[in-house]
């Protein structure tokens, strides 16, 4: 019996020093919810936690470069406007942006993008502290792509007025009003361009999100 | 001796069965690569093997519907042509699709898209047959992404160009074609429609891809 006794007792210690063991384990592994690390204890992969914080870490860069192209876009946008001091029979004395229902989506778009992205940031923050968390980082992911329809759909319907107002169409005799309002097309050129960069940084952080939330 | 080979015939016999048996179990849990199924033999899931193949079987039916609305959209316009029996002062004879870069924009997109989708069926049906796949379904993310951002900016840029067939600018002198052409601004406007369809479709693509990419 006293022998017997011993030997529960033994087994009882090793196993509580498994136990501190893994819970070691875990604190060596920043962040890992506790299923997770009691799911995955009997192999730990610390390069592959340090890759996802890579990831994460890029993650908010890129946001930080989205909030920097959508504000800039919609600065450039929202304060477009040229007055000619002259007046020709089709060109008119003032140019705004205002003047064209699709500089004004882009205006809302980029705004609202850039809005997001702010907003996004400490979610985004969440996910370099915690790489393994899978909530925000879906929610981020999902509304990334809503976002990256909307400002593309803004920047391309914007980019093709200002092709037209660069080249105008002839079948339509559309004419070309750059030729009048030099300033007024440089500068929604320059916010269209922004834009399409904004969208550009979306279309990386999706497939990033995605890299994240994979299983290996 | 003849015991002993006895014995190792039963031996055999039983790895044989045991192999059998675990082939079988395989088989139930569909397409688990060997590996996978080796290593969470102890902890089977079928309800998320069961998830995942729906998603998957998503993933292909909205892939058909990005084939539909693509060559829909790519033959709407790519057949849009319409010409008057009468000419006036603004108005040529003939409007076609070719007159406006974006509508040929448009035209490319929409079969790429449509393309794309057909080559990546096969893809498509792999993912449905191993569920647990992860090369064939992050690589149709990533293209869905690509193609999801092509698609919106040709849908865009020629949704632009029908808003303004339909109203004009009237501060760019720009005229409503559409009151001369009629069909041609109808057609344009439903392969415009069936483009957003299609990218509507990307859209709801990526984020399965991602669920089925993310880990329990």
């Amino acid at each position: 019996m006293e022998s017997n006794k011993e030997h529960e007792v033994a087994t009882t210690d090793a196993i509580t020093k498994a136990k501190e063991s893994s819970g070691k384990g875990k604190r060596v592994r920043w962040g890992v919810p506790i299923s997770k690390s009691q799911s995955s204890s009997s192999s730990p992969r610390p390069p592959a936690a340090r890759w996802r914080k890579g990831v994460a870490i890029a993650d908010f860069v890129l946001r930080l470069g989205v909030i920097g192209a959508g504000i800039g876009a919609a600065y450039q946008m929202g304060t477009n406007e040229e007055v000619l001091p002259f007046f020709t029979q089709f060109l008119q004395f003032h140019a705004q942006w205002t003047a064209f229902p699709m500089f004004q989506f882009l205006v809302v778009a980029t705004g609202v993008v850039g809005g997001y992205a702010v907003l996004c940031l400490p979610f985004s923050y969440v996910c370099i502290v915690r790489p393994y968390a899978l909530g925000p980082r879906l929610l981020l992911m999902i509304l990334d792509i809503v976002m990256m329809g909307l400002i593309t759909t803004a920047a391309a319907a914007a980019a093709a007025i200002v092709y037209l107002s660069h080249n105008g169409s002839q079948h339509a005799n559309w004419i070309q009003i750059c030729q009048g309002y030099a300033n007024f097309c440089q500068t929604a050129s320059e916010s269209v361009m922004l834009s399409f960069v904004a969208a550009f940084f979306f279309m990386c952080l999706v497939p990033l999100s995605a890299l994240a939330l994979k299983r290996n």
